[in-house]
C-alpha cells in the first residue's frame, strides 16, 4: 500500500497517459470537465512559500433566463498537525491556529467565501488510541472556545469549525461538532457527528440535520462516519443543503478505494455539491497519553479532499501527502437544474420508504423473502 | 465524447501505465485486488467463435472456523439485438434467445450459479421513441410468456430476467419487470422497476423490495433507474439481500461518469454485492413505430458491466462496445464480515430517519434552516 511518495492518482494519470486517452479517462472516472481556476499569482506565490498546494477548479451551470448565476468559493483545507503530540496541549492549539491562519489568508486571497477544515482539526486525532488525558484537553466550548473565537475574526467568510466540543450545559460531556460562523463573524449554531462507530469519547449527534442559510448558499456539515450512511446525506438534502461538507478523518487501505465513491454518490443521489475533506498525515510517533509506550502507526491519512457536483462529475484531489487548499467555485444553479433533469427528488417514493423503514425497524419485522418451497410446482413436466 | 472506438478504462489504463503506477491507480480506483478466475479453455474458446467477450474474476473473504466459505458464481450478460428494429417482431425475440442461448451455454462451462440479463432484454430499448406499437408487442407474461419459458430451461442455474411485462390480470397494463426463475426451472416470483423517470410505457412497481432466497444466495433486482436511490438498495438489503443485481440500460455523456459510482456505493453503504449490467450499444438505425422517420441516436449505450463488493472493491468493467459475460465469483461471507466490520447497518440509526422522514413528506413540512437573521448580535462588539 502505498505511504507518502506515491503523490495523487492524478498526477499519475497525467505524467503516462498521451492526451487523447487522458480526457477519455478524466471523462469516465471524472465526468464533465471542470475548468481551471485563474488564481491570483500573490496566492499561488504565498501557497508556496508557506509550503502547502493550492489548486483551483470552477464547476460551470447553464445560463438561465430567469436566476443570475448563484457563484460562490468554497475552500477546503486539509492539514498535519504541526507540533509534535507530545508537546503542551496549548502550544499545539496554537500552533494549529497558527498554521490554519496561514492558510486562511491565501483563501482570502482567492475569494473564498465559505471555508471548510478536517475533523477536529483542534488537535491531533487522538480518538484511535482511546486514552483519555491529554487529548480531552483539547475539547472545547462551541460557543465561545479559544477556536471558535479564533474563527469569528476571518475575512468575510463563512467558516465551518469542526471540533472536539465539551458541552458545559449537559454534563460536561463531549462531542463530536462542526459549528458554523457567519461571514459577520456570528456563531450560527452547531451541527453533531450523526453517526459513529462506537467512540468512548462522544455520542451519537443529537441535534438533526440542521442546515445553514449563510450570505453565499445553504450548508450543512455530515461529520467523517456519516457519509457511509445514505439516509444522512439525504436528510441534509430534504432540508435544503446546496452544498454538504463531509471534514473527515479517514484511513488506510480499506477506506482509500471507498474515499472517490461516497461523498461523490451523495452528490450525484440528492442533486447537491458534496465537499469531501481528508486529513493528511503525520508522520512522527504519536505520543501515548497513559505513560506508556508511544503509538508507531496510527494508519495512513491519505489527504485527497475533493468536491463533487450534481451532475456527477467532481474535481480533482488535492494530494495525498501535503498540506492543501482546495479552491472551488460553484454556480448553485446546478443544483435545481440537475434536480429538473435526474429528477430523483420527484421521484424519490419517500412516503413509501418512511412507511417501509418504520416496520423495518420493529423487533418482529419479517423480511420479504421468497422462497423455492413456497413456489408451487408447475402442473406439467 | 468515446464512442465504440475506445474500448474501456481499463485497457487504456494496462497499456499506457508502468506496473508499480498500476498497481497503485487500481488499488485507489478498484479497492482490494480481485482474484482473475480460472475460466476453461473451452469456454474461452466457445466465446471468441461466437464473438462476445468472457472475463471472469473472483472475490476472496477471510476463512472463518463456524461457517464454510459460501461461493457463487454470478454470470452478467450484455449485448446489443441482434436483428435491425425493422424486423418483425417475432423474429427479433427469437434472435434474442438465441444470442443468450450461445452466451448461457458458455456461463453454464463456467460454472455460473446465477445469470442475469439486461433491462428489458426480450426487445429493442424503444422507450425513449414513445411510440406504442410495435414496442408493446414485445410485452409478455411474467409467468408463461415465451421468454420466461425460455429462461425455465436453463442449466442448473438461478435465471434473472427482465423483461416488458403484459400484466393480464389486471387490467392488461405493463410493467417493468424481472421474472427470477429457480435454478430447477420454477418462476419463483417477479419483481417491478420501483423508480421511473416518468415513462408512457409502465408505471412504478408495487412489488415493494422482495428478496428471493434461491439455493445459491439471497438475491433482489433493483431495474436500472432504481440505482440513483440510495433507499430502494436499503431497502433490498434490509430484506436480506445479499447480491442486489442493477440490470440497466443507460446512455451517454451524462450517465457514464456515474455508473461506476452507484451500484458500488449501494455495495459499500448496504454490506452486499451488486452487478451492474449495461446495454451495448446498438449502432444501426432505429426503426420508427409511427411510420415517421428512423431514429438515428438514441444515444450510446456503453456496456462497461461490472460487480461490486461489500469491501469497496469491484471488478473491471466488460467493453463499452462488446457483446459480453462477465463471470465472478463471490464467497458471500464477506457480506457479514464487511457488516460486522464497518457496523453500517447497527450505526444506521433507521429510527431516526423513519421518524423524520415520516415529517419530512407532509405537505406542511418545515425543513430545519438555520437562519442568520435569527442569530443573537454578540453582546461586545
Amino acid at each position: 500500500m502505498a505511504g507518502p511518495e506515491w503523490q495523487s492518482l492524478e498526477q499519475c494519470l497525467e505524467k503516462h497517459l498521451p492526451p487523447d486517452d487522458l480526457g477519455e479517462v478524466k471523462r469516465v472516472l471524472y465526468g464533465k470537465q471542470t475548468r481551471n481556476l485563474d488564481l491570483p499569482r500573490k496566492a499561488l506565490e504565498t501557497a508556496s512559500e508557506r509550503n502547502f498546494e493550492l489548486k483551483g477548479y470552477a464547476f460551470g451551470a447553464a445560463q438561465e433566463q430567469q436566476r443570475c448565476p448563484q457563484i460562490v468559493r468554497v475552500g477546503l483545507v486539509q492539514n498535519r498537525i504541526p507540533l509534535p503530540t507530545s508537546a503542551p496541549v496549548a502550544e499545539q492549539v496554537s500552533a494549529l491556529h497558527k498554521r490554519i491562519e496561514a492558510i486562511v489568508e491565501v483563501a482570502a486571497m482567492c475569494g473564498v467565501n465559505i471555508i471548510c477544515f478536517q475533523e477536529a482539526w483542534n488537535m491531533p486525532f487522538a480518538f484511535c488510541t482511546r486514552e483519555k488525558l491529554p487529548w480531552t484537553e483539547f475539547a472545547e466550548s462551541a460557543e465561545d472556545g479559544l477556536t471558535t473565537r479564533f474563527c469569528q475574526k476571518r475575512h468575510n467568510m463563512v467558516v465551518v469549525s469542526p471540533i472536539l466540543e465539551r458541552d458545559r450545559d449537559h454534563g460536561g460531556v463531549l462531542w463530536n461538532t462542526a459549528v458554523v460562523i457567519s461571514n459577520s463573524g456570528l456563531v450560527m449554531g452547531k451541527t453533531r457527528k450523526n453517526h459513529i462507530p462506537r467512540s468512548t469519547y462522544y455520542m451519537e449527534g443529537n441535534l438533526g440535520h440542521p442546515v445553514f442559510q449563510t450570505q453565499f448558499g445553504r450548508i450543512a456539515v455530515n461529520i467523517c462516519y456519516g457519509r457511509h450512511h445514505p439516509l444522512n446525506w439525504l436528510m441534509y438534502s430534504l432540508n435544503g443543503a446546496e452544498i454538504i461538507f463531509n471534514p473527515s478523518a479517514t484511513i488506510g487501505e480499506l477506506s482509500e478505494s471507498m474515499w472517490p465513491i461516497e461523498a461523490r454518490n451523495a452528490a450525484i443521489a440528492n442533486h447537491c455539491f458534496t465537499c469531501a475533506i481528508n486529513r493528511e498525515h503525520y508522520p512522527n510517533e504519536f505520543t501515548s497519553g497513559d505513560g506508556k509506550k508511544a503509538h508507531h502507526d496510527l494508519g495512513y491519512f491519505y489527504g485527497s479532499s475533493y468536491v463533487a457536483a450534481p451532475d456527477g462529475s467532481r474535481t480533482p484531489g488535492l494530494s495525498r501527502n501535503q498540506d492543501g487548499l482546495l479552491v472551488t467555485e460553484l454556480n448553485l444553479n446546478l443544483c435545481q437544474q440537475i434536480n429538473d433533469f435526474w429528477t430523483f427528488k420527484m421521484t424519490g417514493r419517500l412516503e413509501m420508504y418512511a412507511r417501509e423503514l418504520a416496520e423495518a425497524v420493529k423487533p418482529n419485522y419479517s423480511p420479504n423473502i421468497v422462497k423455492e418451497d413456497l413456489v408451487p410446482r408447475p402442473s406439467s413436466g
